[in-house]
């Protein structure tokens, strides 16, 4: 038997909470919404549950708004707080309203227990599995969620003038500054800077709050900021001894784990990881100062991040409720075009690593209702052009043309399909699989014959009007890499004459760098996208970095590198996105990847990139996949789930200390992983780079 | 120069008002939501005015929600409670958002006005024009919102027992409970009733509260409640001196007026109106003491008393945007098959009446939707059936085969689809519009085909598997002539043989008799329809009703005319259907309609129904149209718009004292009543019937 929990209409609660979170950033004072449409909760819902009884049962209820219990088809008018069931069938309808808030309510008897075993509907006819999650105690509703908080201190503080004062909390942080030992009355003000000159900056630092304190001895501010630094300032006539902050965040598990030969990029995992866990709260946000919104194209990286350290699943399916709102689609995911595409790709890659295909199920009308939308804008080409006033055709922040027919755009589509496809067959919905499926199978075709150019040997920008331009970028290219669709002939070609070549535009954001760096390690450009790395990462360390940026310009100077969007202090210092070497050390260096949904297969491919070893651990459905490499051996500690399969290159026949190693190709070899229980040894020679 | 107004995205408020509202049903202590789903308004909203202005001004801004102010482009971080604007051009947009209430704004300048002149949008990329209503003042919101309260008393009080007292308020109220003069601590019960049976009876009365009083010396029931009669019952210990209530209205101005030579007629439209104005609130309710909800079916009738009566087109426009909801359309409105079609029918009427197209057209979307959901239902035949366990095919409470093609649903969808049609092509939507015309006039030729019993001479009742079910209801009849569908030859024999013939089965709700008293007036039945109304409103006259009940059976006795839903009192005793002759009277007797929209266009048909006189007002948007008849004489004051034609029959010359009669048929005048500054009267000699 487990303990009742609090149930709502499954996605209400992550609705709720995303609108609740959305009411929260501030610039400088001023508030700023999401500049695309925002659905909340629905206000009107019912539950229901058979229950069997062996012997009757007093069964308590609490609910967040006005509700009434209806027993076999009678209202219980007795059913305040409790109330009796006899022995024997019940069938129980709970329905509830709530026009400010989340309905949602706990039941619980000796054996009547609200869960995800119960049905809900928002009075459309239709009934769901409710939805439920760590709620448990009939005291604390969903509605009084709060990310867990710690009380931390600055490690230096110095006045900057008679009445200010500076506080280095060491590292980048989040959190509610508190001031304690107020002595006093007047106004105190709280500059926060992510760096010290922000701090100190206050007509351009991007947060400040202000308190009047009329005796209070002790004070906390109500909503959290992004901060390293702080600058308080008070007026004469009133003193505070003590200022901390409860810094604010989502408890999670460090999982995954990477260490290497070097320091630096060790460094650079774990200022990832921090910079990731900072973004990963209610929902996994852009950024922590400034933005503290919900973007499609950010999260799908993050999740990717995730499932290489965190893998929590909660903050996946938030976010992906709260990116998709509800019925109707009248706008693309945040507005934008690519978007909506990156949704559709990161419902795959949920899969793959969690194998929870109960989201998806449930998510499942809203794919169909979404990707129905991109098809309604689809041209006779089969081909998506962004509505003029209405989409936001982005792709990356660098000079390209945004009109007609972008092929990286139909390349999302196109995978989009493939996958919309394999959820629809997965569910038994076969028309739509069969449609979804020629579709994709046409538009691939379509993109191939349209875009690629033979003399510049790879995929052309766009087509406008029928005419082809003949610019080539990068964006096209990578994702066919990425997602297969070039023949080795033509991925070679692509490497060579795009991807590599210099003389093609180059991404310099570190959000299309995602994409790019998978790309080349993909193709197995490990020693480079490694330096890469140290250059680009270890960069910002060598500003004295504590998290990472939106962006990175390695020419700029002193306080010019914290500029943007023409403020003096516009850049997010602590943005997801920053942390995608996780994602790349854990998948390309430690090798390890689900081939089959929820690791039920799985390869792992440790690659040194140039390393003399590397360690780490690799997070699963359950357990981890614990690797070390060194040019001469592999040690591998299976997950408790699934089948691996250690690939590697040796120039001289390998051993192992379990199983057998079989030859799958020139210097290629496989082992087995069958048991979870065994650490494999590998002796190995590595094959040397030509470099 | 207008004042500001609070502006808010059309239909937020509305459909926030209309959640606010569904939260107040309670039964016996236990509170009961809708049973369909409920939309409030968007979260995130934004709103947009361009202004010229001559010299600058200081705007002040005040909003419900937190917001933003962008002048032409840029932020406005010093936009808090008001700021600045320059001379010239500058694009003002305001972004709100409120997670838990209604976002709204109010901007007032020199110059710079809030009002419905400036755009709104839900960040759907997408702007209509804002809308605003009466909320004018800064300081007092829309969501300051609530109905006019005025102090009332009871005629009567009576101890009923030591602790308890029974309170007459001498009619058919609503409003909040007020207690003065408390002494002492204790519990206060009170205990409504709609009957003084209801009151009295602790046990079963629909709606009770209770209070416990711990020194107050006065003390409001926070919810309004329906009763003529209250018990009040207090603990030992605890006294009241003083006992009254705040009555709770829509403050509505009594433009329409009836009076005829039968007294006890003019006491049934009195009542009547009284019965309408008490459901008459937020919304049209069904009824005030029970449901409180709105209710498509139910409405369509209110809108249509409404018109001859307090001609208020604010309470249609809230009823109707309450009950369309939000897009996607899941379920019909009030999950019933037919009340969608009522809807779409008051559209028509809404238009017809007040010539507010502007509403149409912010509604059109909406309009459209609604009706593909309902074609989505149609099945290969073209003709609309209920789904199963999703659509509630209702058409009245009576016994009746719901099962399969009912022709009744055929001919509200017919309609419908007209209806819409015209919408369509009114608004330029011309594709639309051939396509709803085209399915509206195979579906009529489909339904006159089908369901034409040529033995019978009547539209038979339903189709079920392809097999025609020969019962014969009034139901399809009524409608087939209300909308003109029938040949005359036709009509006469539906007359005959359906409509008047009483082996047919009779129709017993006064819901279906709204339709069917209209239709028997439509055909010229006045006088019977008179005698009907003299029995069945009298007959409650004469049990002391002081409003109009939900349901009237002249052979009940006693307290159980006060039964229903297998409760003694669950019988509203205060329906809004019960106020039909309102309608009736106003339009069949005084004679007024609208024959082109807003009365630019109308006809006045005096019809003396055997009374030997009647006299009275009909409200139009300018002004009323004032009516006398008796058999030698009719009086006739246009209205201050439109041009009205007067049409009465005479067996012997008439004459007019201003204009010129024209005769148009065997003894049938016309006078075209051209001024609206003059009374004409005509001398004519009535047509004798053969009775």
């Amino acid at each position: 038997m487990t303990n009742a929990k609090w149930i709502w209409y499954p996605g209400d609660f992550e609705l709720w909470l995303h609108a609740r979170t959305m009411m929260r950033r501030d610039e400088r004072g001023m508030y700023i919404p999401p500049i695309w449409k925002i659905d909340s909760c629905h206000p009107n819902v019912k539950f229901r549950r058979v229950v069997e009884l062996e012997r009757g049962e007093t069964v308590t209820i609490a609910a967040n708004g006005r509700f009434n219990v209806m027993v076999n088809g009678h209202y219980r008018y007795d059913a305040k707080t409790s109330f009796e069931l006899e022995t024997g069938r019940h069938e129980i309808v709970v329905s509830i309203m709530n026009d400010q808030s989340l309905p949602t309510i706990y039941v619980a008897g000796e054996t009547v227990r609200s869960d995800d075993t119960w049905s809900a509907s928002y009075q459309n006819n239709k009934w769901s599995d409710a939805a439920a999650w760590i709620f448990d105690r009939p005291e604390e509703s969903p509605v009084a969620y709060r990310l867990a908080t710690e009380r931390i201190s600055p490690i230096r503080s110095a006045d900057t003038d008679p009445d200010a004062r500076l506080l280095d909390f060491g590292r980048q942080t989040f959190g509610y500054v508190e001031l304690r030992g107020l002595e006093g009355r007047g106004r105190v003000r709280v500059f926060y800077g992510e760096s010290e000159e922000e701090a100190l900056s206050e007509t351009f630092c991007e947060t400040f709050d202000l308190a009047d304190i009329d005796g209070e001895t002790e004070y906390t501010f109500s909503l959290g900021r992004a901060f390293r630094f702080l600058r308080v300032r008070t007026d004469p006539g009133l003193s505070v001894r003590d200022i901390g902050a409860l810094y604010e965040y989502l408890p999670l598990e460090y999982r995954g784990s990477f260490r290497g030969s070097d320091a630096l990029l060790n460094e650079i995992w774990d200022v990832s990881i921090r910079t990731l866990h900072l973004n990963a709260r209610e929902f996994f946000l852009d950024g922590i100062k400034r933005d503290r919104w919900v973007w499609s194209g950010d999260a799908y990286q993050s999740f990717l991040m995730n499932y290489y350290s965190f893998f929590d699943d909660a903050v996946c399916r938030r976010t992906l409720i709260a990116l998709r709102g509800n019925d109707p689609v009248e706008i693309h995911l945040n507005t934008i075009l690519d978007y909506t595409f990156y949704w559709i790709l990161s419902l795959e890659d949920y899969v793959l690593y969690t194998n929870d295909t109960d989201f998806i199920a449930m998510m499942y009308p809203k794919i169909v209702s979404l990707m129905e939308f991109c098809l309604n804008r689809t041209n006779e080409n089969g081909m998506i052009v962004g509505v003029p006033g209405e989409d936001w055709v982005f792709v990356d922040w660098a000079e390209m043309g945004k009109d007609g027919e972008l092929c990286v755009e139909q390349i999302l589509l196109c995978r989009s399909l493939e996958i919309v496809g394999g959820f629809a067959r997965r569910f038994g919905d076969e028309d739509a699989a069969a449609r979804y499926g020629r579709l994709a199978a046409e538009l691939k075709e379509n993109i191939l014959v349209t875009f690629w150019d033979e003399e510049q040997g790879g995929l052309v920008h766009s087509r406008v009007d029928g005419e082809l331009n003949h610019h080539m970028t990068k964006y096209a290219n990578l994702f066919a890499v990425l997602f297969g669709y070039l023949s080795p002939e033509r991925t070679e070609t692509v490497k060579r004459e795009v991807l590599k070549n210099d003389r093609v535009q180059p991404i310099t954001t570190p959000y299309m760098r995602f994409h790019e760096l998978a790309c080349l390690c993909e193709i197995g450009e490990q020693e480079h996208v490694r330096e890469e790395m140290l250059a680009y990462w270890g960069g910002m360390l060598k500003l004295g970095a504590t998290s990472f940026w939106e962006e990175y310009d390695p020419s700029a100077e002193g306080a010019k590198h914290y500029e943007m969007y023409d403020r003096p202090f516009g850049k997010s210092l602590c943005h997801a996105w920053g942390a995608s070497p996780i994602y790349l050390l854990g998948k390309y260096y430690l090798g390890v990847r689900p081939t089959a949904p929820g690791y039920e297969a799985y390869v792992v491919e440790p690659n040194l990139g140039g390393l003399e070893w590397l360690e780490g651990s690799v997070p699963t459905p359950r357990g981890t996949v614990d690797v070390y490499a060194d040019p001469s051996t592999i040690r591998v500690r299976p997950a408790q789930v699934g089948t691996g399969r250690l690939r590697f290159r040796s120039v001289l026949p390998p051993s192992a200390s379990q199983g057998t190693v079989k030859q799958i190709g020139e210097d290629l070899f496989e082992l087995v992983l069958e048991s979870p229980d065994v650490a494999y040894e590998v002796r190995y020679t590595a094959v040397r780079r030509d470099s």
